[in-house]
């Protein structure tokens, strides 16, 4: 495998935009992406394009990809739509780091884009449904209301009964994220939050309140690949050391994100005690203290401490979720794993402003899809470190 | 890059199926390749998974590749769902095909899925609607009524203009194909129609009658791709020559099947005089004639000639479509590109039954997806050859 590098990333702000559509958002992120790695729509010889529910939320249910990218003036070479669920940017952005390691191109795309929001939010909410299998799932969900984060609640009582977590601790990661949220100027969401007033706020699903869940988010972000022979010099490229994606076992005997982190500690050469920040799939608030556990950061059962520990802020020995996270930063579904990316390629290059993680060399992204019995179905890890001169 | 074979290949039969669903249909093609290749689902390292409308058919949005594959045990794995339109499966074969060029597997699955009938055809033919661009097309198509077959109509009027081709001609595609169709035990179509016969049917839009569209159709077709190592002895594998996707160039210069051929031609140094057989889109009977001189079968303008020469007849010079193709076959979209592969490799291993080449060395299909402005939006071209012992 070639090395591979991070050139260029671009990102519009994460938020409710009802006014912007699929093709503005798409447009706003390659743009910025071409801009930063200081090359042209006409040097890309490939684009992987991430999106999920274009289908059900704008009637786009086929080629977003090459309708996106066409009035850029990006025509003629294969575009790929990949869909992962809410993985579906990190499968994109792995598809395009696989063009690149291996030599079939030098520059490639990889692109995220969702459009969620609509004035009927119930049609939001039925769109995000269709990550379950729809074969063990009601047809009708009740409206206002996301299945998903229903099956998250579920875990999440599970893992309160095993661990002795606790809502107090969800609530944690909330005011944490939140914190890195208002830092963050292309976040959805983000301020100064006490444990209390988490607790206290509106009721989504048992045990979790509002800021719990992740929100509804429209946002694309966009990263360019490109080979040592593609790179400009003086452009501040970030390395990929690993980049992992793994589906769940069919028989549910292990946890899709466990294998995953193994995969990629393995090909990068480096375990967690390595990551100066990670970036997680912290769709609810629990599953960041499910999360820590998976990818090593704590022991089996130590999510709770670790959050309660305060190592996982920022200032803290391993900041997580930097960005703000899905919880705060927003979770347009097909375009978060490359907000994580742009998050750790900015960490990296020592530009993420207020958020910055003094002296960061390596960073870890881990984006999550779907859900089925007690675990997601996909999971993908990306592994970054800064490149040699 | 490394030699790429097809080692297997399954197919359901393309019908109205209503009381089959998507992992029923997966089920049976994947079965039907692992079988096919003597191989187990245990050793599939990754899988590439077309489909198009899953999402407005069946609700299931996200995340079909896995819940398909998930039945047959199999898991862990990275699965890809892929979209391109009508050449989803041979987009998702080209994925395939790339990961074992590369090196980067041994064993890798391609499976085209689709489901389209439903009791409401109107839902059918919208979501065969979101294949066009949807900023520049009609939110609510009139029922029953298929926006994109009234894209092919327009073009059909031209081409008509413009090369002197007649609905006669049109009407000669249909009865070839139909003729083909009844050959193949697992066409959705088949039988002995005149040119008469086809101008008198059912007006679907003008200059079109009912047999010159392609049917809604439910089918599933899966192939397993291996490298050298990977092959079993005494294996019927077939060789990958070629595997090329391209979009259309953003500002609609050139054709993206002429631009597709050329870059399939060169990568398997043959040209068209070397193809023994050859399935092209004919998602309309006139686009048959359109590709049979983007694909360089015939000069420029003269695709109602060569029809009308007979040559493309089971038994003439270059026969096309022998599976019976779009219109005869079916095309259950997501599925359509696997299955002309799967007649190129019966047609190159000598087992098409009645449909056979003699002697069939050389192989090309040709797959398209989605429309915008005069053009297909994207096209796959593959070029198969008998694999040395």
């Amino acid at each position: 495998m070639r090395n591979v590098y991070v050139a260029g990333i671009g990102m519009t702000r994460f938020a409710k935009q009802l006014d912007r559509g699929l093709k503005d958002l798409t447009a706003e992120a390659v743009t910025g992406a071409l801009k930063d790695a200081g090359q042209s729509a006409a040097e890309v010889q490939a684009g992987y394009f991430g999106n999920a529910v274009a289908g059900s939320m704008t009637g786009q249910e086929m080629l977003a990809g090459q309708f996106g990218l066409r009035p850029l003036g990006i025509g003629e070479i294969p575009v790929f739509n990949v869909e992962n669920a809410c993985a579906s940017a990190s499968t994109a952005f792995h598809l395009a780091w696989l063009a690149v390691a291996t030599g079939t191109h030098d520059v490639v795309l990889a692109v995220g884009a969702e459009k969620m929001t609509h004035p009927d939010k119930a049609r939001s909410f039925a769109a995000i449904g269709g990550s379950v299998d729809v074969d063990t799932t009601p047809a009708d969900l009740p409206a206002g209301r996301s299945f998903l984060m229903d099956m998250y609640a579920e875990s999440a009582l599970r893992y309160m009964e095993q661990t002795g977590a606790t809502r107090a601790d969800f609530a944690r990661v909330v005011v944490k994220n939140q914190c890195n949220g208002q830092l963050n100027p292309l976040a959805q969401y983000g301020g100064e939050l006490t444990v209390d007033q988490v607790l206290a706020a509106r009721e989504i699903v048992w045990p979790f309140t509002l800021q719990m869940c992740s929100p509804i988010s429209d946002g694309a972000a966009a990263a360019l690949l490109v080979s040592d022979e593609a790179r400009l010099p003086g452009n501040a490229a970030v390395a990929v050391l690993a980049s992992i994606v793994r589906s769940a076992p069919a028989d549910g005997s292990a946890s899709v994100t466990t294998l995953a982190a193994k995969a990629a500690y393995e090909a990068a050469g480096l375990g967690p005690a390595d990551m100066a920040c990670v970036e997680v799939h912290d769709a609810a608030a629990s599953a960041e203290l499910v999360i820590y556990e998976q990818l090593g950061l704590a022991e089996p059962g130590g999510g709770a401490d670790l959050i309660r520990s305060g190592q996982t802020r920022l200032g803290g020995s391993l900041p997580v979720t930097t960005s703000g996270g899905l919880l705060a930063r927003g979770h347009p579904i097909g375009a978060t794993g490359l907000a994580q990316i742009a998050e750790a390629v900015q960490q990296l290059r020592g530009t993420a402003g207020g958020r910055q993680v003094p002296g960061a060399r390596v960073a870890l992204t881990q984006n999550a899809g779907g859900w089925h019995g007690a675990d997601n179905v996909a999971s993908v890890i990306h592994i970054f470190g800064q490149a040699t001169a």
